[in-house]
């Protein structure tokens, strides 16, 4: 990939006028602070960038932006720098515009916002009414925009009360087909009070086990192919945990799970999450991660998996001291959402080549979109055809040149290259 | 108003195509047969169309619309017609395209769909997959787009199953207050099995004892300034019943509800909910009905209707035998959306300048929305300011301007005149 040219280099200049804007303190040019700004958090991209600005008012970014698009510098937005698809590291030297100085809440209960254009326009679209049908809905175009076409400065959100009650169960299984069945029968079961619904695989545990403290803190006599996690929240806890004991006992009855425990309190409900939540951590431990965020029809979920460890079994690349030392699965079924991870000892072109594009191609032949909740960024730009029609891409693109016509806005990703 | 003169009339020629796309049923030209079509549900718009066509297949929509495009012939979109504001029937001669011949339900559980554009490009956005985080949320924008910049041919839904238990209750109470803190406390003690909150007041009530059979399913034994059914959904009967009895002991023990039942069968049931749904009927009875869908707000809801009666009452035109007959509040709590509504004798200049723009005024200086659920049409098209800045209005028929150049879809609605 080449540096697109019609971008101006950062001059003295430029920052002269940030500096007119932004205090001292908000402004980041050392080398060795720009480090963390230009990696990501897998450690699989990294930018050039020479220049981070930290506003801490939407009229600042209103500046930015404005200076910025009148003179044809590439900026990239950067919220917490979590992402996995390298969608908020520049590329080359675009500007990092970090958003670190805008994280206060301005309102309790409900929070206004605003968004920003390219153009400096601020457009104030995110009231706090729960019901509003007048004019398009301009702001959902926004959501998940990975900050191609403008900057968010704030948002309104519902935050629903804490649940009196929370409970969790740990259960076994046997078969992915016993997860499926376990899912049907907990929304027809729990419906009301069930809040979460995890599965993963045995080698998923197996990775927490190696690597981490939470490793020990599975309750089962025995190891499972699957085991999933399932939390109830409701007002009243006799209620819910009458339901959910009964629900374990039926489908300990019904051989739809082997072995099930209920948290008897919050440091075991605790404790029981922690394994869940260790699994990604557990997946860095071997060198490089490789990870696949894909939606897909809930029954041909673990198939990707099988697949996928299938085909690099019978190429040899799978095991202790190969290419890949791991294949694991685990999501959440309640919404079609698989994260299909590799272990491997590097970030190399020979194992993306093993996995792309085949796992995309695998996921639009099963209806499937390529990025359940992570975004393309980067990563995936290229690949958006296997998941949105060519007449869906354009249109996009002619929304983009509607509100970014200098392109100025995270450049190089989020939709393909021309 | 005066018909835009750059679209053209409909001549024979147009005729011959539309009979060479549709079969000879699927195309209404009958003057006695056009009339439902050209009339609102409120009876209060009525269009000058000449053309319906009913197609039945989104091959059908695209090349009608391609050739209305192409020739610059206007046309309304139009599903049942039940719209409150006007955007479902011709200003002047627009084709109405009628949607009655696509309802049928392709798949069960999930139903697939596709957006179609004026200029005939048919988008496939509506995938069955609940996640999916690839590329702009294109559909959001067609969602209460109003048929403005295209056609929806089909849609992609979840449906929940059906709850194995449903109660109501009805409380009566001596203020408004006393439905916010019963509303507060009803979040917190029914949380996950309240599936409504809906309140009237007793001048609502009054109409449909006035008018309709339902009157007499009002179990209370005095009247009440104000009204409210509770509805829990939930997964055990017994739960549920147990929460809603304590909630409500707790209501009258606490005097935040002076009276209250709960329904001890189906019958019951069904009986409190036809007190609150025969009120829109129950308004129509005097002739005419002005409707404000509002939305602002939850503590300053009442006040809206309040202050309007106060208004209308100080310039002696609300009461019997007056241009007014009453101004009645009703509503979803939950979300904040009121649906103040007068009854009148006719719909005449004199009255709509009484309430318009003082009711679009009182809503813009609480923070609120002209439009909460209905939409705009024609009814307030011209009020969008009062919900959005200039810049958004700006946006939004740059967007319009984006995907229906010649600007023929469902015209002179939605957004403001220039």
């Amino acid at each position: 990939m080449k540096r697109n040219e019609s971008f101006k280099k950062l001059s003295e200049d430029d920052l002269s006028y940030f500096k007119s804007v932004l205090a001292p303190h908000s402004i980041t040019q050392d080398e060795e602070d720009l480090e963390a700004f230009n990696t990501d958090w897998l450690r699989k991209y990294k930018g050039q960038s020479k220049l981070v600005l930290k506003p801490s008012s939407t009229e600042q970014v209103s500046k930015i932006l404005k200076y910025c698009n009148d003179n044809k510098l590439a900026v990239v937005p950067q919220g917490g720098n979590t992402g996995l698809v390298g969608g908020s590291v520049p590329v080359f030297d675009e500007i990092i515009i970090s958003m670190s100085n805008m994280s206060s809440i301005r309102k309790f209960d409900n929070v206004s916002g605003a968004l920003v254009l390219p153009d400096g326009t601020i457009l104030d679209n995110l009231s706090t009414l729960r019901k509003d049908n007048t004019g398009y809905d301009l702001k959902q175009i926004f959501v998940g925009s990975e900050g191609t076409l403008g900057i968010v400065t704030g948002v309104s959100f519902l935050a629903p009360k804490k649940s009196k009650a929370v409970n969790v169960a740990l259960l076994g299984l046997n078969s992915y087909d016993h997860v499926q069945a376990a899912f049907k029968r907990s929304k027809e079961e729990l419906s009301e009070v069930l809040s979460a619904f995890e599965f993963w695989d045995q080698d998923a545990l197996k990775l927490v086990k190696d690597h981490l403290a939470a490793g020990a803190n599975d309750p089962l006599q025995s190891t499972y192919p699957f085991y999933v996690l399932i939390e109830t929240s409701g007002s009243n806890k006799d209620h819910d945990d009458e339901k959910l004991n009964n629900f374990l006992e039926r489908l300990l009855t019904d051989n739809i799970t082997q072995d099930g425990v209920v948290a008897q309190d919050t440091t075991q409900l605790r404790n029981l999450w922690a394994i869940r939540e260790g699994i990604p951590v557990a997946c860095l431990h071997d060198g490089a991660v490789y990870k696949y965020d894909i939606s897909i029809p809930v029954p041909v979920i673990y198939q990707a998996v099988e697949e996928l460890r299938k085909r690099l079994l019978d190429r040899g690349v799978l095991g202790e001291g190969k290419l890949f030392t791991s294949v694991i699965g685990y999501g959440h079924i309640g919404d079609g959402n698989l994260h299909l991870t590799l272990a491997a000892k590097e970030f190399c072109e020979e194992a993306t080549d093993l996995i792309e594009p085949y796992i995309f191609e695998w996921t639009a032949k099963h209806a499937g979109s390529i990025s359940a909740e992570h975004g393309l960024g980067i990563c995936k730009n290229n690949f958006l055809s296997y998941s949105k029609s060519s007449s869906m891409i354009q249109l996009m693109k002619r929304f983009k040149q509607l509100l970014d016509p200098n392109g100025i806005m995270n450049p190089y990703k989020f939709l393909p290259d021309n």
